[in-house]
């Protein structure tokens, strides 16, 4: 059952979250004004799963049930569904600059990846667990928030050896029934209006840390869980014509002596399988980035050409407003062509999920992560300063000084004023206010810092192979005859074992 | 006489402007909230004037009448003099973000050297009339804002060719007692709290703009002239700890019949000068900008160190750290180095004025217009992502929520959860807010954009020595002999003429 | 039949060019020493395809007869044998840094696209007569040259304008029997080791010039044909470990009354096609280039890491060698995800031909060759001065020099300085000599400079989409209900057309 | 009495030193062509000297012997004469690419200071010793060598811990009339062709090394001095229109039992100023490789724009070769600025030496090291292929290809083709051939890689200043009354102790 944008706002009625806002706790998190950017943002998941023409990209079937689900709670089988996913990220996030649910989606892959491995490795009955899990919250359509990253508390300690415990969320008790959690993650995703989380660990441990080896779903009104939240954009500022309508919040989640039933639990104390979850899931997350940040570029592309020609340059012939075009272009489609080869080279692994190829995921998000400063600058250097410095929507009506202010809008003779105002209020609302500070830092940290990105970068890439081809072609005072190539380590591409051949998708997914 | 910050602001009570702001007019501007963070950061170039240890940069000699004047109403004279404007700058941005009050300080030189020029040049008393005006200013110690930018209208057209008059400020009468004068000006730097403007032109002309080609003084509160402003900074913000104490206000400035006496009046149909003026006064303000960034600039780097040592990262031993920190060091002392040498080069023209040296004024513009991005990313860097993601202050003291929030910004052991809190709330405050994005923009488009900067550049270039230089290297089969070499025009720095020595600035200034 | 690398050459025998190099004709091109670099490069080409494990991607059926043929002798049907191409392309370069061989291909693909065209908007055999020219080749396992590049004289001027008429090459003369050209080709790569050469159009064309639109294959020895070339890579220089055994030669190619059958003529004046040509190729050969310098990149990376080792520097916890590393792979798999991007998006046209996805494609090569820069900084970075200042081969086996020498090149203990001197050398060599310029420049302008890379990009990108996306959200107050989506132009990924759907590469080719 | 570059040529007959070319002994240094360019080169900054136009730069008066000195030979004592030493070594390397000699003055000055300081100290006579020696030295107008570098063997280990303990040049025996040194210094910049080799200790040491700590004055031809060397420039390479004639040549010059006069011995075991000692020529030398590369950045702007107008851009109105030059000119200018600024602020100390402002020279190092790889990019682009592609000089006197050769050079009618010619190999050779390789990795590594750089600004950096006015800033609720003001530590520009000013240099020098 797919739900529309009204209805999953509807359906937040039906949970009763405990979440503070600026000060004060709030009632109806479906009628907060404050949140109402946030649940607009997340409803575009909803309507365009409705919608014919998107549902190429927004529906698709999960394999396990032959159910047709959203995108963003399907589990990706095949270089193409990554690709599919791919582009449902950048559609809704043109739409709405952040659409939040593909969250959900990443952390599904991840812990499916995971509890395979685990019930692979030492028995039980993990994944069988979380298939129900995948198909009750599929059947439901929900929206998962993911709670990861912990408050941490000193870093340079381990979560066992921190002075306060609730710097990680830990096991407190086990139960007959279930598990017993507390502690604080510290940037929940529009955590208020989301129909549960999914608490995942955040980074590798030791034996030591086993309590703190914790994956599970919790349902957003959860005995114990308080959500400290903020406003989702930029609700009730009449300047904010675009972060005023669609937002992200984030939430401090505190949970105290949660209780998880064991079929929600996904992890519980598996120490040595806790970086592979982390890792998974920045995988699967940096791949979805690029989408996202790929359709705030089509926004930033579009209004910024759309500024210039109002102030009037030419779209033809000016080679400063071609070049500059042509750098943000350059920037949005190279960092989003790394999504795409991400995907191409995606291949399932044992448990069936096909995770991005992750050299191409991280160097996507790690592109992005540093770009979106340069998006910034080309839009600004496209749109001039004005964008900041001309009265705001209060002047509009102002019979003393509207006239006036008309004219000043008025530039290129065939462009009406209200349309030049309105291009420059909404490219200062994304560009040039909290909101595009959001975006820097969500790009920037969102995900992972640039120096964990590129850690990881490191870590996947095949050195040992680029390596491994100077020297055979140091030793054999380069390459002498066809004969000894058979023993070299070419590497073509990113794919290098068994023949070096293009993926082949469709054998892996009949 | 030298004023207080706070006499400044008691001053301001003498004028009674007409200002409209979010839609209303106010009354008395010493008293509106929203303004006062602008009121605030000029009043600090009047308190730093009166310390004793600021003096030798914040007050000044003036040559011709030897006064002390505020260094911001100062002609400079010499190379020092040059350099102690910019440091000057450095120090009060540094302090309030941007003092604003340096561009009257940069549109009083330019309208010495260009008085001075139309007197040689075709007689009259223009200079000496500004020289009583910049007496009287220096005496009063009065803060001058610049109405330089027009609403321009068609950008392709010249101000006589406009459709809208008004496009263009303009001579309306002139009258035995002086002229009346039309138009809108766009975007003038902290118009409500200043004591009067100085009108000056925005292009280079033809002879059929001469009535566009105007340069005069105009009281806050003259008959006809209407302000239409925005608030300075972000007061009553509680989040703004730094732009809700220090901001700036930009104003639309229409003039209707406004009457200007003749003594006020510096150009009045000159439009031969009207593009030196323009030039003089982008050198004079670029080379400001340059001191003014860098201010900022300090502010950043102690509060990305004071953030990442918050989070953890050693300062000592940390490659990354010490690598973001040596990055945003370089781009702020790569650009203030240019503003240096612009000092040191600069030289005193025939008006006894000391304009700074136009290359290195325009490349240090240059730089520090595109480089505010990566300022801003390399603070982001350090400061990890919670600046913009967690609660506000009206969290701070709800006592459901405090304690487990005052966790969650424990970070290092040693450094207390609130001091972690005030720098993280400073730098979003300073770097990912709508303050942020107003100093990109002013940094950008402020003073002239990035493509007249660089056309300024092109076009005071000595790109004929540079071709000449290789053009005898060719000629001669390269260097042949020395005596050859006196033909030759070589190109040591950007000093080239008679002997290529350093600036012997003293014999300047005796 | 496939050839071998050491068949090739001896093929080459087959032919009497004529041809100049350093100021004298030369003989035999196969006994030739400061050709054999260019001559064994191609030949890997050729070795390749013949080893067993190399053939998933270096040999491939040609639809059209279902012959197996050399990977660059084939028509791309589909994404899969783009990427296969691409793949093919790094392989091989990773090996020779570069293969040269690739532009055979493209040109093939693209006149494959443009008789297609002709054949199909105007009638005639053309590109029957390309099929049978086509099959030829693949069946005698052929490399063809391709001579593109006019002289162009004066570029403010078109062809039919030029004083000097062989500026462009041109039809002289329309026999019963074929046609006869005349003019200059200034830059075909590998022209002397060529079998044939693909004489192409190199720009678009109004009709006056119909006479330079011209397309047809003419024998290396082709009467009236002289090669004035340059020695491929550097021959004989010991310090050239790398390029003295594998390198590149251009030829400047003189045609002087060259008569061509018609069955070897595939443009004999149609000169609206001329542009279709020209951009068609361009698009498969930056596809190629983008392949072409990611196997250099491989060759950077290795040598690189293996340089910082031998000089001590730790390449598992040091963050600045670690830091540098990833910038370094950054750019290389960043632009070559541009390749699979384009690959990935590629879809068959009329013809049947899989034409890379050209912005991708665009993009790729345009950070390729800005980059190329970067990467030698980096790979110098980490190197450290010495691969430039230390004694070359000659002192290695001087008895009086030697030992003292060999001390000197003794890093880390476990690093022997013979290991260490080899690879400073190959790193001088490739970074730091002659080949590096050549590197450098053929990457910033073969195929095509960045400006002209960049307008492609400009022009092909769909910007009113991103317009009418931006319009839609201020036309409608933004997004309203989920009725109105219906009428929107939403842009997911590239592909935006029907639907929005990945791309379904096997129907194309089934 | 100063020299002229041919009497300076002939000085070298004086000296009989052993030197390794090439693997084998040459007999006269002074008569080897390849050689010769490094002569040359070195020649220039003794004949500018005897012109009287360069005079006020290139001759300066010693203050301690009021001699007229060569500028490369002369101690600093004020900012002007920083400046002067930059502006001296951007025009000699205008002319000559590298003059090497400038080199000898920065070792001078930074002994200079190092044996004041040990004096002051320690007692003896250091200092004094050494000024007996700069007179000499400045009597005979020598060119010194600095031989600084060591072979270093293990990085990881300590001058006294290494196996090889010729790994570090070092004392062997101390003797009542001098002592014995053996060791290896790996790269002595222009070896063979300098008078003496200054021998100085490249890094900071403990007690234990103390036997490392060496610096004293070598005759080029001193018994036991062994130079292992390679061509300067590239001397019999037709193409090499400007590095045949100037060219810079290394040497590894290895010392077996040389034996130095205590008159010419500057530091014998006084490890604890060894770390001062290499600052401090490190500071000296970065503010002169700044000049230099400016010099080189002449030579690249005057080509490129030669180049670019060859090719038919139009220096006048063209965007592109616009934007692109003053890319150019940003750079160049822009690092050339740090060494003005880091000239304006350098201030005499104790020893009566001027050391450029330390911040500011290393910042314009960093700048410079980096940015040499984008100057080459832009020169490229604006050059277009050719310069890497067409036929060289063997081909333009060949009657069977001449004609054709020169149709192809022609480009646009005004400009003969020898000209576009000329420029075009002047390019390649300075851009695209080993003496590009060697300028990148010079400009990269000579003086200190950018780590070293980097380390040397985050320690010389104030960064507890701009913490302290963070803090005050935080503290106070932000700036409370100017009371408190004189209590907080402001940060005007690079100087601020003592009230803020800037530098008054004449004080310093009477």
């Amino acid at each position: 059952m797919l739900m529309s944008g009204e209805e999953y706002r509807e359906s937040l009625r039906g949970y009763s979250p405990t979440v503070f806002l600026d000060g004060a706790q709030i009632n109806s998190v479906a009628d907060e004004p404050r949140l109402a950017p946030g649940v607009a943002a997340v409803g575009v998941t909803y309507d365009f799963a409705k919608l014919e023409r998107h549902q190429p990209v927004m529906v698709a079937e999960e394999q396990s049930s032959s159910a047709k689900v959203n995108r963003f709670l399907h589990i990706n089988r095949s270089s193409r569904d990554l690709l599919n996913k791919l582009e449902a990220v950048r559609l809704v996030c043109q739409r709405v600059g952040c659409a939040q649910r593909y969250l959900s989606q990443d952390a599904l892959n991840a812990i499916h990846q995971a509890t395979y491995r685990i019930e692979a490795e030492a028995g039980g009955d993990l994944h069988q667990r979380f298939g129900a899990y995948l198909h009750r919250v599929q059947a439901e359509d929900l929206t998962l928030g993911v709670a990861m990253t912990d408050a941490k508390g000193d870093r340079s300690k381990r979560p066992h050896e921190q002075t306060n415990t609730n710097a990680y969320v830990h096991i407190r008790e086990r139960r007959a029934d279930g598990f017993v959690i507390s502690g604080t993650k510290a940037i929940v995703t529009g955590a208020p209006y989301m129909h549960e989380l999914l608490v995942m660990p955040g980074r590798n441990m030791v034996e030591a840390d086993s309590e703190f080896a914790v994956c599970c779903a919790v349902p957003i009104d959860a005995k114990g869980l308080t959500i400290i939240t903020r406003p989702a954009g930029r609700p009730g500022d009449d300047a904010a014509v675009f972060s005023g309508r669609y937002g992200q919040s984030t939430g401090v989640c505190v949970f105290e002596d949660v209780f998880v039933p064991w079929q929600n639990v996904f992890m519980a104390g598996e120490w040595q399988h806790a970086q592979f979850l982390t890792r998974a899931y920045a995988c699967h997350h940096r791949h979805s980035c690029i989408g996202a940040r790929a359709g705030f570029g089509d926004l930033l592309i579009g209004a910024s050409l759309m500024m210039a020609e109002a102030n009037g340059l030419d779209a033809a012939g000016g080679t400063h407003l071609r070049e500059r075009m042509v750098e943000l272009i350059k920037i949005v489609e190279g960092f989003f062509a790394c999504g795409v080869a991400s995907s191409t080279y995606g291949v399932p692994d044992a448990s069936g999920c096909a995770e991005p190829e992750r050299i191409f995921a991280n160097v996507g998000k790690l592109l992005l992560s540093t770009q979106i400063y340069d998006m910034q600058r080309i839009a600004h250097d496209l749109s001039g300063g004005l964008i900041v410095a001309l009265p705001g929507p209060d002047e509009d009506h102002n019979p003393q000084t509207a006239a006036r202010l008309e004219e000043l809008w008025q530039g290129k003779d065939d462009i009406p004023p209200e349309r030049r105002r309105a291009v420059a209020r909404f490219l200062g609302d994304i560009t040039a206010s909290d909101t595009a500070g959001w975006f820097s830092l969500i790009s920037l940290h969102g995900g992972g810092s640039p120096a964990a990105t590129s850690l990881e970068i490191y870590r996947s890439y095949p050195l040992e192979d680029k390596v491994a081809l100077v020297e055979s072609l140091l030793d054999r005072g380069l390459l002498d005859s066809e004969q000894s190539e058979t023993e070299t380590g070419d590497q073509p591409g990113r794919c290098c074992a068994d023949g070096c051949q293009a993926p082949e998708e469709d054998k892996a997914t009949p």
